[in-house]
């Protein structure tokens, strides 16, 4: 492996929070910056720890004040609403919003949750479902929180099957009236963040019926609250009281008797109710209808995808500052006792991580970049749409998997160290949890994203109609497509290297690394289209013929992911432009890569994809990489981008980089 | 797989709480109560829900005070105390003590930890450590609470290694005292259950220096705060406050300025100086000497395993309970939308979690008595002494692995309900947490059964200093032994049946399993020996020997505890009357072994153990086996023993099983 040396720099950064980090630190930052780079320096520029991190010694009700003050706070000072349309107050910039939210994420997740809650899900409804009169009439006052609301999709029956909803949204003729009503127990809201205290207005989505007629899930805005903040006639309220974290948002149930709103309430760019009582829709299939409706969720989930990996950097700052002060247990001939990130095993825990922090960030970025892309295109391809959504939907369940197994990691890796609040990693472990079942529960979405595959993006109606994976499979012929992502053309170049065999060592040739992951992507697709399409013919049952491959669909949509995550790891190190840096990057997309086909090497063993001997060289290449990247994990983790200022925790003892 | 119809019994079982389960579920219960099934039935009859479980909403001061009530309450009834001698209020079974302990952590978890500290670790050291005086003096306060203590070993920078404590105990002839002082920073005593606001009195470790001569590890009995609670002078006194859990355990630190306490407050079992100033001590070599005082950590390992394995069958029966009862998602052709355990990937989550529960209650049991055994013999032999430690390290490393994973599986498999606190899932979850790391963290005791392997229990002083494995290494000649546990006489048989080619298909068959994990250990523990002797040799460092092989010393440790656990639940089976639940416990024990094969299947192909065929062979298996068992569900819950009384779970709607 080459060693680049870091050459000397002309002059001193410019900004006061990147002097305090190393030249490799700061030009990993850079690396990974992204086109919102600016955004996330402002962010550290300007916001104190005071208004990232809770006291976590708050009470339920302390820390529901303190996250609704300090959410107001950081909306003042612009760091909410940049999704917004300018005339609404907000700068139309739907990308620099999701930069903005993950800034946000590397403080207190109940503000950043609550903020998610008002400017995402409630406004975000109001912005993309709303038409004309919802914007003028609400968005100034949903982007000022002078109206607080909340997004009522969730019933305590109905979670990822979102087409099930049992609240009923009946057109009233005689009062030109939307009667919202909750027909059962089961159709109570809930979970709703917002409703257990501040949500004075909800987005109520239901069951539209216009005279005999269902029309499916639509949403309609309806009142809660007062302006004294009492229960409107008709609503009932509740509170969900403790939860796993996230103790700062008020998380809450909604019902409703027979509740009447104006029909403009009606959320209708996608379909509404004329004066005359109508249904009207430019979209005339009810399926692409409610799919389209439910795209919206798209941003919400980019944002939590973010938000998931920021947990993990922050953890992985935390643990790895401490295993590089930490001592333990004295070595024969060793001065002093030996630093924890000495030990194999505390490598191996750690550096593996930072490498997928990496390959997340530059995925992330990428993500991100193409949500503003399509939202900036006046008519955007529906496929591109579709692909966006599986996108997310993946990259939401491999970032929250990975920033909450991180979390976990890292507390245990700082011991009791790790358990006391006030170093930091309990309340991040505690509010992250979440991120697994909530904006879709992650082991749906990675079905969503199998059949995504299986459709080729070319047909999704029905969301998360799982069954509906069969039909595509049928018709899905010839073999498996791996359409390349961004990074095309780079990844072309290398595996044709690799082809050629110029490619080198293989353990540390990209080009070996993407065609393993490309090669078991499409062999577990094309696998499961077989299986799938030989079990819908062999069987009357369609839910035992999907049943019965189900574990295969997940492994489907991982390998995939990882392939993706992968290729934005290429492509970002392929962009990067300090030598050093890009060495370190290099290392690193080596130790991911190779992290995943150890994490997999039953499967490529089984496939004759890796002999006995190449697998377990895998495994000692990985402890390679671990001993040599470890002199470089202090520059690693600044890389990362949280700032020792925001990290708030009592047992890091030595702050800053010295030069 | 034969199924075995469960017989009409002649009449209902005798006790109310085994009225509402099912027949199967109370001879599993029968089969996996151990040598102290009644104390376990005692608890369930006679404990009601408001001792066992605490409101999540208390506030830290709330939660410390109802932990001090309940302990009370629970202590007055007879439940915390047993494993003291008779003359001083207990049973001197310290065994049941252990079972006490288990049922204790079915409710409230700070409870059961703060009744360990008090009647454990500090009246523990007090009767281990400490000689008749001590108990004289002591003990009968210490059973009824009346003197609540603490323990105060572990330093802020010194927790797994014990040897480096800079506490000194220094005797001064002038006054006939040990003068107790902490001399850095990094000797201040953390982490200490009942230091921040209950205990009066510590048994406070440290160095141990008479004259000029240094004695290692020692510990002394030290007053820390008056009758009305105020601190004593020299003493100082932390909170840790917030926490990642166990909101009711006053954690905190002391530290000591030249603490004076008379000479005989030392516990001198095993190391004391004389009224002539003279260090005396029963045993010559200092090791020995300081491992034998560490040996009484065994008894809270046990104790530890105990409620790691409960922690994850607690959360096994909420989430087993609720994926009865929750559905998600119509499926064509069916009526209703599907239960969530019908979803293959459910299965997949919770049984195979399910049949590990099973196999580490018959492993805890054998433990437990095991640990009673060696207590009641009066000259316990050494190497059967060293070989309990071993194996009360690596089940605790493994049930506590198990209990914290299983918790935050099932928190997941129950989406949003899961993280509402009012479900039962959250305080488990995170009150758990920390058994990963305190009792000796989970990494460390791994390596101290890596350790007890190559030494074959002979000698292994100088308890965790990782180092000394090489030597070991070096001195282990020949083949690795693989060692039966007390199922040997039925291993034997069932390996024999084997090889003599009855064993039928080998992926049901018990034998082949059992080959498959002795094989497993054997290779992996002699290839460690022949490594570390051959680094030993070629380097100089041998903390870098050590290190180059930590991961591969890690996994020795794994896999011997994977096969010591399988060999109990063999004996488990055996002994079982029931036919029907035999038949169950068969299955969930096919489900384990078949579990771990598949999780080191990348092992077993690299070395030759496992075909490609057969390894998806194995897969295929695990999926029938859970489809299989899915009828049983709730049975195999109730078989787990948690009554659902204690659960205290909001979201489960149907109680009882119904004849």
């Amino acid at each position: 492996m080459t060693t680049v040396e870091h050459p000397a720099r002309a002059q001193e950064p410019p900004n006061p929070a990147a002097t305090s980090i190393s030249p490799l630190g700061h030009a990993l930052r850079e690396a990974t910056a992204g086109r919102w780079g600016h955004i996330r320096e402002r962010a550290r520029q300007t916001l104190p720890v005071e208004l990232m991190q809770r006291d976590p010694a708050l009470t339920m009700p302390q820390a529901r004040d303190w996250t609704r003050a300090t959410l107001a706070t950081l909306t003042e000072r612009g760091f909410t609403t940049s999704g917004f349309p300018q005339a609404y107050g907000g700068h139309d910039d739907v990308g620099r919003s999701a930069v903005d939210f993950e800034m946000c994420a590397h403080g207190d997740l109940s503000v950043t949750i609550k903020s998610g809650v008002q400017f995402g899900l409630f406004g975000g409804a109001v912005a993309s479902l709303g038409t004309q009169w919802h914007h003028e009439t609400y968005l100034r006052d949903i982007v000022t929180l002078q109206l607080p609301g909340c997004y009522a999709m969730t019933e305590i029956g109905h979670g990822s099957d979102v087409s099930s909803l049992e609240t009923t949204l009946t057109y009233d003729p005689a009062g030109d009236e939307i009667v919202v009503h909750s027909p059962t127990a089961s159709s109570m809201k809930a979970y709703i963040g917002g409703a257990a205290v501040d949500a004075r207005m909800g987005v109520v989505y239901g069951q539209l019926v216009v005279g005999e007629q269902h029309h499916g899930v639509h949403a309609t805005l309806v009142p809660l609250r007062d302006e004294t903040g009492r229960t409107l006639p008709g609503v009932m309220l509740g509170d969900h009281g403790a939860k796993g974290g996230l103790a700062g948002v008020d998380n809450g149930t909604l019902m409703f008797d027979h509740v009447r709103v104006p029909r403009r309430m009606l959320l209708d760019r996608y379909g509404g109710v004329t004066s005359d009582g109508e249904y009207v829709s430019e979209i005339e299939n009810p399926n692409r209808r409610f799919f389209t409706m439910l795209g919206t969720l798209v941003r919400g989930r980019v944002c939590i995808a973010g938000a998931g990996g920021v947990a993990g950097r922050r953890a992985l700052s935390i643990a790895t500052r401490y295993a590089l002060q930490r001592r333990q247990f004295s070595a024969p001939g060793h001065e002093g006792q030996v630093l924890l990130i000495d030990y194999l095993a505390h490598q191996r825990k750690l550096l593996p991580r930072i490498a997928e922090a990496y390959a997340l960030m530059f995925a992330q970025n990428e993500i991100v970049d193409r949500l503003q892309e399509l939202h900036a295109a006046d008519n955007a391809d529906q496929e591109a749409q579709r692909e966006l959504e599986t996108r997310a939907a993946g990259l939401k369940a491999v970032s929250t998997r990975f920033g909450n197994d991180t979390a976990q990691l890292c507390r245990e890796a700082c011991g009791g160290a790790g358990y006391l609040a006030e170093n930091g990693l309990t309340l991040v472990r505690r509010d992250a949890d979440v991120f697994a079942t909530f904006e879709g529960d992650n082991t749906v979405l990675l079905q969503l994203v199998a059949k995504g595959l299986l459709s080729h993006y070319k047909e999704m109606f029905g969301d998360l109609d799982m069954f509906g994976m069969l039909q595509f499979a049928a018709r899905s012929f010839g073999g498996a497509v791996i359409e390349r992502t961004a990074a095309r053309p780079v990844i072309d170049r290398l595996v044709e290297a690799t082809r050629l065999g110029s490619g080198g060592d293989p353990l540390h040739d990209r080009g070996w690394h993407v065609e393993m992951f490309e090669d078991r992507e499409r062999h577990v697709l094309e696998t499961l289209a077989t299986r799938l399409r030989r079990s819908a013919k062999s069987s009357d049952d369609s839910f035992e013929a999907f049943n019965y491959a189900q574990d295969h669909v997940l492994l489907a949509a991982r390998v995939h992911m990882d392939r993706v995550v992968l290729e934005a790891f290429v492509q970002g190190i392929e962009d990067c432009v300090d030598p050093v840096a890009q060495d370190r990057l290099t290392r690193l997309a080596d130790l991911y890569a190779l992290s995943s086909i150890e994490a997999d090497s039953a499967w490529f063993q089984q496939h004759n994809r890796l002999s006995a001997t190449r697998s377990k060289a895998v495994t000692a290449a990985i402890n390679e990489l671990c001993r040599s990247l470890r002199p470089d994990a202090l520059a690693l983790v600044e890389g990362m981008g949280v700032p020792q200022e925001w990290l708030n925790s009592s047992m890091l003892v030595e702050p800053h980089w010295t030069p």
